[in-house]
């Protein structure tokens, strides 16, 4: 869809225009007369002739031509009438900037369901209500209180804050930053993130999309699209409202904020999307991608005309897990033999040029490091000396970077505030962006290597395996109908089975000789566990027994069980006792799925046994993995040093588990309906051995 | 010591006092004279006979007096004959700004080392060189060439970086910031960070020390006087260098800029220094200090004129540890009943004024949550609306500040640039300190929290056991005479039995039959591991046997051990076999201590077994420790949610670790020979148990 009529429309109607200084309906309207809007105007206000100059229309209807946006800013119980005079007359965009509706409570909530049910039905699209606007600063359109148009660029942002929004106008002046869209999207009636993500993709003056939101509508439709579109341009969110998500969640679950924001991480991650901890941040981001390129690799070159802003750099370049580049023999020679040079204290990277270093050095050194192909990005660092050239410097670089191409992105951070001022500006106008500390120049720098890599990840090709899938439809079929949502540990296996995964031979015996039988033919040590569709948690009732090792223990350990169990929980159903192979040899993993609600399943790994959760090592990643993926999840854990053997034992078959993840993230992806699963422990051996999953559970949801 | 030479001398002496724009020499007379400089001022330039208007000496005999303070800006080669004349007329304080010392190399270092003689046998201090100058603000003191004075204010900042120094004069001019001190340390010859904050420490005009640092000189007298100046004042420290440290330590190891790190880290916690990561956060928190109260709890009320900001803010509080303030029943009525709050969409915390909210609203809320007993800290927040009053509001805001007394801390975020630049610097001249983001703000708050818990914080009293000291004296003694650096298993628990650590039960045999006896004694399982002087990694070559169960196994091992051992590793000096309990029960941690080159013992705690490596759960304090800071580190780790049982099994002996801690390290504190040390298992059963240190490395040093 297009938002054409938002963005460029020929004609605005403003709904409530106003004469009144201060009131909305005439910041709206003065804005647009400020700010250059080229278009026709139609202020609609019944009380006046004319307003701010302009004629006045007493109603949508009696312009006598469609406007292609109308503006409403009146009352929220006058807009249904408003709203079906736009179906009237055929308008097709409207933005209702009017507060009052869902965010008031039900009574609003109500007002905005019936504007929204005359739009739909009339084919029209809304932006708000309860927002501050739209802004399209090369269309000289400014239709919103948010303030003066900043400049024409190439950063499109949404907001679900108008306020934010205004403020970061307000600091795109003061800067310079230029935007190909600003909108404000307030109650999200209908256009929404999603929406907006898709229009600003397929919008050429867009180079970068931003956007801070508190709520996700559909999550999984959004990160669809953004994982689509962040292979054309970036896409920089600030998500916020963490708390908020994690007090609605209604839960004493401590550490629930946590998990909110790693389901966000790990999808946003996928996405490719990138995600800023604050407005700085995004903007220090979006200012970097809207005018540089993408660096090719991670090698940064530092140069700085003082140590302590150097070493700053460096330390944060170790930090962020880039590498400060070796230069080749060639530029060390090159930098080394300059007349320019000569006296520099350290022609190695960081170079440090002194501090009576002026623009020429300057200008050197960034040639000489943007010519070095093991150099990837480049840091330019300045400290005011009492002689320092600041402008001139500026102007060097700015000069340098247009000369090289832009192959290479290169930032700048001058640091101090007066003396470095018009030098900053210099840079900005340049598109070299300026940082107030080396520090965020180089987590922008991170921030971009991580995105180039992503965009330059393989086509994702997720493996199908040969699998049962009838089978467990009909388990899970069967499961729902009975309304057992938990489905206990024999059927889980058996789904498990169905799906590639192999389980501790064994089998159910309902004698003690059956049991010895069983056992015998397994071979010693055996595991014993009660069997019954009632009894979730085994070993609460006394009803696993590990480490049986001879044919009469067997028979012993049966005839307790089955004495002193139904003791415990009587009225149970008993089918038998499982006799189990013991699975010893080998590392204890977990490998489950949980559902998110907005994002769907997430496959989890970790250490397993009861340390997963002691040790906090688990990783999340959104289900359907590829191999890549999966065996990147192993890596990310700390688990992995062991699987590797980093303790002295012998590793183990690490792609066995990978693939171990895509089947269990093939079933639940094939089966909405489970929502919850878990392999604990899944015990993996040498390379070259199979896996056993020892223990499982799934929890289902009706859909 | 005093600095008052330095810092408010009557009379200053310039040696290289300039006649040319532009060279340091210059700059420096003419920043005295621009600033107001109201002592007497001695320009020393042989071939002028003035100087900016002042009448110039030849040399410093000739000026007839002694000047309390001597700058001196002449090249490197001619620093000792002035550092002689100085010596002659009896200057006390010399500031070297000249550079071509240390930092250039071999022939630098020399000169450097004879001026300090000189100055040494004179009683001279120096300040320098290598550096920019000395800034006494409320003295109208600029011996430097670091640009113009910024405001007289209570922060006192010391760099080793002279460039730094001078964008910081820059910012801090820009923003209004006051300064006590500025003193660029330079190369450090003689005054360092040490005499400095010894010295600012002092210093009544002083309520705040920062500091920018590459190197410390001595690691462990700062830490000492940092924790005694942080019981006055905080002290906040910028600390780069530590890649270059990593660097320097020349070690392939991997990790060890976090180790380094994690170094810094425990020292300055336990000397209540605030260790900032980079200079805006250094300025975020001194302002804070500077300017506002300490909190007396972690409860922050929030107040705000639009939601975004206060969802921003209140994720930060959670992420940061911080609590958002639940307002009394008073405050909530006061609040809910108010005729300004009225409209209110919000009125819980964060309290959301709405986007129309003019000063009177902010007024009264400000003043309702600083009168609430539950609130310990506010932070106002501001998104400029169209019709938001910011420069009212910034004077309301500063107004309550000022009538509630300064009792809790206040800080402000005003979102945007130009439409809020004259409400920050009211805010700023209000002593309210503005942040750029919720983040930054809610951040200090944290970081102003720590410091007061610090504070606070109970007297210390390290525990002293009474131990067989001179046993151990014996046994290093014997090693270093030896010249045996790498004391064996045996002696290392003969080490800490005498502070009483209890070892496992057993004894060394040298025939199959004592073996058997032993073992019969203690019980089975035994382990048996061979005993040499000569053996340190007895695993290695076979020589440990765990879990032997049976007379007639002990006696198997014991022959196969003699059998085997001696042909893999001949010549050794095998004394017999011991056997030993074996400890089963109970968790494995490890007890350890790395004597840090900077700051002496680190206590190291963590999970024990191969797992410490591998799962990176390790925690660090500087010995000694008391009961309390031995718990803490316990507390620290992951791994303390297995002591306590959260897996299901039994909690273990909390307190008894935590001896074993502090046992450790008097221990370590009161023998600096040894150098590192590790009981690894130290296995810990049910609380009342004994903790046994089942196998214990120890290495020396000769000092």
């Amino acid at each position: 869809m297009t938002l054409d009529a938002f963005f460029n429309p020929r004609s605005v109607a403003i709904v409530g225009a106003s004469c009144q200084k201060g009131k909305v309906g005439y910041e709206i309207l003065a804005g647009l007369l400020r700010d250059g809007y080229e278009g026709v105007i139609f202020p609609v206000n019944p009380k006046h002739q004319q307003v701010q100059g302009l004629k006045a229309f007493t109603d949508l209807k009696s312009i006598g031509q469609t406007p292609d946006l109308v503006i409403v800013v009146v009352a929220a119980k006058q807009v249904p009438k408003i709203m079906q005079d736009c179906a009237d007359i055929g308008v097709k965009a409207v933005l209702i900037i009017s507060s009052g509706f869902k965010e008031i409570g039900p009574e609003g909530a109500q007002t905005e369901q019936s504007i929204l049910r005359i739009a739909k039905s009339a084919g029209i699209r809304i932006i708000g209500p309860n927002c501050i606007g739209v802004m399209v600063p090369a269309n000289k359109l400014n239709a919103s209180f948010g303030g003066m148009l900043p400049n024409p660029g190439g950063i499109g942002y949404f907001s679900q804050s108008g306020s934010l929004l205004a403020a970061i106008v307000d600091m795109a002046r003061e800067t310079g930053l230029g935007f190909s869209k600003l909108v404000s999207i307030g109650n999200k009636a209908d256009v929404d993130e999603l929406t907006l993500i898709r229009a600003l993709g397929e919008d050429n003056e867009t180079k970068v999309i931003a956007g801070y939101l508190e709520t996700i509508a559909d999550g999984d439709a959004f990160i669809r699209a953004a994982e689509r579109i962040s292979r054309q341009k970036p896409i920089l969110l600030m998500k916020a409202g963490f708390t908020e998500a994690g007090a609605r969640a209604a839960s004493s679950h401590t550490g629930r904020l946590a998990e909110v924001e790693s389901a966000f991480e790990c999808v946003f991650e996928r996405a490719g999307v990138v995600r800023c901890e604050s407005i700085k941040d995004q903007f220090d981001y979006a200012r970097a991608f809207a005018y540089q390129p993408l660096p090719p690799g991670p090698r940064v070159a530092v140069i700085a005309n003082a140590g302590g802003a150097g070493i700053m750099a460096t330390d944060a370049i170790e930090r962020e897990d880039l590498k400060l580049a070796v230069f080749t023999p060639e530029t060390q020679s090159r930098l080394a033999l300059s007349e320019e040079l000569s006296r520099a204290a350290s022609i190695a990277n960081p170079i440090d040029l002194l501090g009576d270093a002026l623009a020429d050095r300057y200008e050197f050194a960034l040639r000489a490091v943007l010519d070095d192909p093991n150099v990837d990005a480049a840091l330019v660092l300045l400290s005011p000396h009492a002689m320092t050239a600041c402008e001139e410097t500026a102007q060097a670089v700015v000069r340098v970077v247009e000369e090289s191409g832009h192959k290479k992105p290169v930032l700048g951070c001058f640091l101090g505030a007066g003396r470095v001022a018009a030098a900053v500006k210099i840079l900005r106008q340049g598109h070299v962006p300026p940082y107030d500390s080396p520090e965020s120049a180089v987590k922008t720098i991170k921030i971009m290597c991580r995105y180039a890599k992503w965009r330059s990840r393989p086509k994702r090709v997720v493996k199908l395996f040969n699998v049962n899938r009838r089978k467990v439809e009909m388990i899970i079929e069967r499961h729902l109908r009975l309304n057992q949502l938990e489905v206990g540990e024999m059927e889980t296996k058996e789904v498990l089975e169905a799906y590639g995964f192999v389980v501790p031979q064994g089998g159910v015996a309902t004698t003690p000789e059956q049991a010895a039988n069983i056992a015998n033919q397994i071979g010693y040590p055996v595991v014993l566990k009660i069997w019954s569709p009632d009894i979730l948690h085994k070993t609460e009732v006394g009803g696993v027994k590990t480490n049986v090792n001879s044919e009469q223990e067997v028979m012993d350990v049966f005839d307790l069980m089955m004495y002193r169990i139904p003791k415990k929980v009587p009225q149970t159903n008993i089918l038998g006792i499982c006799v189990e192979q013991m699975c010893t040899a080998g590392r204890e993993v977990i490998l489950g799925m949980n559902r998110d609600p907005r994002f769907g399943p997430l496959m989890m790994f970790g250490m397993g046994g009861k340390l997963v959760e002691v040790l906090e090592d688990v990783v999340f990643y959104p289900a359907p993995l590829t191999a890549e993926e999966a065996r990147e999840m192993l890596v990310r854990t700390r688990t992995y040093n062991l699987l590797r053997g980093s303790d002295g034992q012998p590793a183990v078959d690490i792609d066995a588990i990978a693939e171990g993840l895509q089947r269990l993230s093939q079933l639940v992806t094939e089966f909405p309906q489970i929502k919850e699963m878990d392999i604990n422990p899944y015990v993996v051996g040498r390379e070259g051995t199979t896996p056993i999953a020892v223990d499982a559970m799934m929890t289902l949801e009706k859909r």
